[in-house]
């Protein structure tokens, strides 16, 4: 894999938001029956009910915009990705800060979502 | 592991930031060869080089404050964990927001860290 790494998680993160905010049902192409998905501390297993759970968000509109991709080489073939950015959902003027973290797993030569963690990040008081 | 994932985690959470604030250099032990570190993009590796960049990090005293931690089993016994949280250092009045991610790996019974993601988060522009 070597410097592969970096590559494959830019590319990912730069498909992942796309199709999150312009084909959300299409997500469920990068998950599995094991993977994991916990949102807001909501957890989540399976890629239908993960697209499920992503389908059914309170807004229809969505924009990430990424401020900060970085990759690690995980044990046995995985990629951990670790993203910062903001998102602003329809009706709201105010963007919010999010991170989030995959790791990535090849199959038969393709890229899926084992892990999957998502969290608004608030201002520190 | 089952559900002892969550409480392995929350523990390894107190105790690497309780660490961190009052006696930096004792991290090491949480560290291998093999553990990487990327640090606000800087990428270390092997328990030397960490413990190296995080006593030499340009801030005498830091307080953590962690708001979130999530788990998830990953595979082959690991774990990941994701925190997010405020940090305030020496002769800084504001808080600065950050999230980490690690994934945790266990050798001979105990847990040691593999991967270590870092960055602070600017609030959304």
């Amino acid at each position: 894999m070597a410097a592969e790494f970096q590559t494959i998680a830019e590319q990912f993160v730069d498909f992942y938001y796309d199709t999150f905010d312009k084909n959300r049902p299409a997500l469920k192409a990068l998950y599995r029956p094991q993977s994991m998905l916990t949102f807001e501390q909501q957890p989540v297993q399976g890629a239908d009910g993960i697209v499920e759970k992503l389908t059914n968000l309170p807004f229809n509109q969505v924009i990430h915009k990424v401020a900060t991709k970085d990759a690690q080489p995980s044990a046995e073939d995985g990629i951990i990705v670790m993203v910062t950015g903001a998102l602003q959902v329809d009706g709201q003027e105010q963007p919010m800060s999010y991170t989030q973290t995959f790791q990535l797993k090849s199959e038969a030569g393709s890229w899926y979502v084992l892990n999957d963690v998502f969290r608004l990040v608030y201002p520190a008081a």
